[in-house]
């Protein structure tokens, strides 16, 4: 499968035959760019009643703690990334146990998926982009410190559904868009 | 968001700095282009116990039956994509009632979300990509002619859950990869 032009020629936004959008087209060999949303994969990990949480060393919203989650890559399982994402940010171990949430952001068109998660190890430890992680009794969770909406609210559905057999995935809990304003304290 | 390098600059190969992953990378003005799985979001859709099938009229698999299902488009919910496939696949207008399964295709890179739907009308009709549309009993559904495997599964685990209040999304059938053999009658 493709993914870039191979000829180099020049690019145009252009409605391809059959389609009803614009997308950019390569003039001399016929490439499309389709640009999709995004799919960001984490897990709301547990172990004895505590969570697993990183403070970020990267921007956006360094300092400010999250979820292990990050990009699905190409090849990879929607499972398999959750899982790897937890071993790069917080050299964690999980098993997951159930989709806790499916947000919507379409202001950045991105999907997230949100796995609950068993975390099978306390040894925990800062991966590269994580300055540091720690396991967080519900009552500790830095509720001000978090770094987005959906880590709050995955945080806020898991307490919910912790013990449950099965369960229906959250959503997007009613009117929240996911939008964060990082320049006002009602940042989360 | 940049969707394209403004420079016209080489494009080339490279880790960025950070991440572990080669990357497609403009020379000249520091543009990365990620590539990431993309996002198929359809719905298994039904009204007095008939399901909305799509005789598909384009490539992949034309002339075989699926359910409205295609690429969501970049600042669009995943649940607003499924609306939208249906309409322009079936004219069909739907009530989404619960993510009825999270299918993985590795080896394509796609993530499918699917829903369960109430079909609102039964005046449905051919939109551009279908030949035709058609309600189906379960008994009618063309198992023979279906054109991708997670239609087959989304068909047969809908049957489990259709009158279910609230259950957790299925995943893929134990070891199917989604893959199929086009030159083969196990195709689906």
């Amino acid at each position: 499968m493709a993914t870039y032009p191979e000829s180099g020629g020049p690019i145009r936004r252009n409605i391809p035959a059959g389609d009803n959008m614009e997308r950019l087209v390569c003039d001399a060999c016929g490439y499309i760019q389709y640009d999709n949303p995004k799919i960001v994969v984490g897990a709301v990990a547990a172990r004895a009643g505590r969570i697993l949480l990183c403070r970020r060393a990267i921007e956006p919203r360094s300092g400010y703690w999250t979820i292990p989650a990050g990009y699905l890559e190409l090849n990879e399982s929607s499972e398999q990334g959750a899982l790897r994402e937890a071993r790069e940010e917080a050299c964690a171990e999980l098993r997951l146990d159930g989709l806790l949430a499916v947000y919507n952001i379409p202001r950045i068109s991105q999907v997230q998926l949100i796995y609950r998660a068993e975390l099978l190890s306390e040894e925990v430890a800062a991966g590269e982009e994580s300055a540091e992680v720690g396991l967080f009794t519900p009552a500790e969770i830095p509720w001000a410190d978090l770094a987005f909406p959906s880590v709050r609210w995955a945080l806020t559905q898991y307490a919910e559904v912790k013990d449950a057999a099965a369960f229906a995935p959250f959503t997007n809990p009613d009117g929240e868009t996911g939008d964060y304003k990082p320049n006002t304290t009602s940042a989360v």
